[in-house]
């Protein structure tokens, strides 16, 4: 059936991914872990630096990411939209410190060790945003999504993602060599915030209206594929407001969720979700290129010596950010929560070194770090969460 | 999170299609038809001759061809193994019988026209295949998989695909100027039915032995997805014995229906299913290019009148080879189950235009019969069908 594209290597990456997630899953899940770290950890099994099975490329690529777009779509579908409103202003600020604190670390860290104004804000800005993905899956899974501790940390690591992707317009316009102007900054900022505010107020009539014609028709399956249609629309006006994807299929659930029909549809979903959410964080894994890591390599030092040197600034900056929380909550489970980096890290490292912003070297560090802060949440938050609501 | 390639574009035609399919798969049934007739049409409709929305090419393709395989997974789930041997004699005798008459006819045509064997034996060749995933959607529609009918159709369908490659490679390799041994015919036609029965043999206890282990997992949805996963290891499997994938996919739903959780398997799957199987047809449909079917052009019409009268054949040779069944059957229906050639039709086309063994006129006379056979079918199957079993 193929010419042309080799659908016999999609198959089997596919079958990889899936087979790696769910054995390592159950092996973390029985040492106490969350079953992400174990998908992460195939994933580096499985990418190219060791076995070679799951191959970096557009096309698994396009499973994984529409794997992490629904699996927000899902974490949006059970958030209440007023329980994360009320803790807007503690997220807010939980946000704002995670990302003052690591910029200023990545930038101080970087210029101490010779490097120019332009390389420490590039690698600073690469240090602030929190990955949603990893840290939505990891609550999802010790069944606190719905704590006060886990809305804070949901809600600042959409402002984060929200914010992040700003920041990264503006690094990148600076690294191209070109100005940026203050009015472009607040119209990217209001644009980003706009849309998430836009999403929901549209989302919820549009939501109702949808869920009530859907409700007349009688093909089969017609809730479900509608309402991940609804998810992917969202996600696509979410990408042409400069917001990413993730964000606008976050905004879809949480419209959703306002409908009579939402465990209809979370129930419909689920299967979907488990079969293509782990192929995304297999994929994060499969990025990491092992041999970059090894000490023994004398070339590798330089680099990796900066990465753990990036990776504890990166990581003390936004586990502090966690004790900016207030109210009667666990600070250090928000601190931690805030910690991986995971994909938002690596677009601003791939955008650095393309724009050659980043020496290699660089790039190599902020990988590093990007892999290490998001390997070391998922037990911390184990570690340190608190009862399920 | 994209750069390199258009994940935006993706996300937008994902949910064009499934909006397209759920909307015209739900008109389609009011007025009487099959879904998968909607979903076609909407094809048409939302493919790059006319809106232009769900794009041809290698990142919706991919999903599309994960949605078939997982409908004859699916469909190989729903289908007793005992049952498709029972009327295994009956469905070989379709199978034969419907390719000999559309060949022979689709070659006394081409060669009445002027044109040369190898072209004659090209177009013949492509009339030969049944399109299963066409068949078993409709019959699955119907709710007739499980009726006699059903499953003649279904095995005739089956070794028409498992038979369809056997001839593809020999018309491939006559049509590159190669020489065929019938050795090559025996050997190739071995191991595309070998690799059948193997791959229900071995999959049987392999399937009992996957659900038994996965039983003792406690990580959410690793029944679904290690069933999917073995699905596509089978599908891979499959092309690498020269064979479909959806034929391997197929032989594995028949493997996991004979464990004791097969329902469980298919609660997991029906949702995936909804959402993907609905890309391939609206998939299918996006290749008709409707410019090459507005008879008002001149330069169409020769074309579309070898189309037509290839249609004609090729419609009445499957319809024919219905009445070699035999038993207390309706064999109009199931002359009709084999009439739709579908995406197979399309792969013999395009491998003819790729080696130049079809001129451009003949290959789009082709893809007229091709469709023409295909959109007939799901009205006609409709209208002829059985009681439920």
């Amino acid at each position: 059936m193929e010419h042309g594209f080799d659908f016999g290597a999609i198959l089997l990456a596919l079958a990889a991914a899936l087979v790696g997630a769910k054995v390592f899953g159950e092996l973390a899940e029985r040492m106490g872990q969350p079953a992400v770290l174990g998908e992460l950890l195939v994933g580096v099994l499985l990418g190219p630096s060791v076995l070679g099975l799951v191959p970096l490329g557009d096309s698994i690529r396009e499973l994984a990411e529409i794997g992490v777009v629904l699996l927000l779509f899902e974490v949006g579908l059970e958030t209440n939209l007023e329980d994360l409103v009320r803790v807007g202003a503690p997220a807010l600020a939980v946000a704002l410190a995670g990302m003052l604190l690591p910029f200023a670390g990545g930038y101080a860290v970087t210029r101490a060790l010779g490097y120019d104004t332009l390389v420490a804000t590039f690698v600073g800005a690469s240090l602030t945003a929190t990955s949603i993905g990893i840290t939505a899956r990891v609550l999802s899974e010790l069944g606190v999504l719905a704590t006060r501790e886990g809305q804070i940390i949901l809600g600042a690591a959409v402002a984060d993602d929200v914010l992040g992707l700003v920041i990264l317009a503006v690094v990148s316009k600076v690294a191209g060599g070109g100005q940026v102007a203050a009015g472009l900054v607040v119209k990217s900022t209001a644009l980003s915030i706009g849309f998430l505010v836009l999403a929901i107020a549209a989302g919820i009539p549009l939501g109702r209206r949808l869920v009530g014609v859907v409700g007349k028709a009688s093909v089969r399956g017609v809730l479900g594929a509608m309402s991940v249609a609804f998810a992917l629309i969202v996600a696509w006006a979410a990408m042409k407001a400069d917001s990413a994807p993730i964000v606008g299929a976050f905004a879809a659930g949480m419209a959703l969720a306002r409908t009579n029909r939402r465990h209809e549809i979370d129930t419909a979903l689920k299967p979907v979700v488990d079969i293509f959410a782990p192929v995304f964080f297999v994929y994060v894994g499969a990025e990491v290129n092992v041999r970059l890591l090894n000490p023994a390599a004398v070339d590798n030092r330089p680099a990796l010596l900066l990465g753990l040197l990036l990776a504890t600034v990166g990581f003390l900056g936004k586990f502090a950010a966690g004790f900016c929380a207030w109210g009667k909550v666990r600070r250090a489970f928000i601190g931690a929560g805030m910690v991986p980096r995971g994909e938002v890290g690596l677009i601003f490292a791939s955008v650095g070194l393309a724009t050659h912003a980043l020496p290699e070297r660089v790039f190599v560090a902020v990988l590093v770090a990007v892999f290490a802060t998001t390997f070391v949440a998922p037990p911390l938050l184990k570690m340190l969460r608190p009862r399920p609501a």
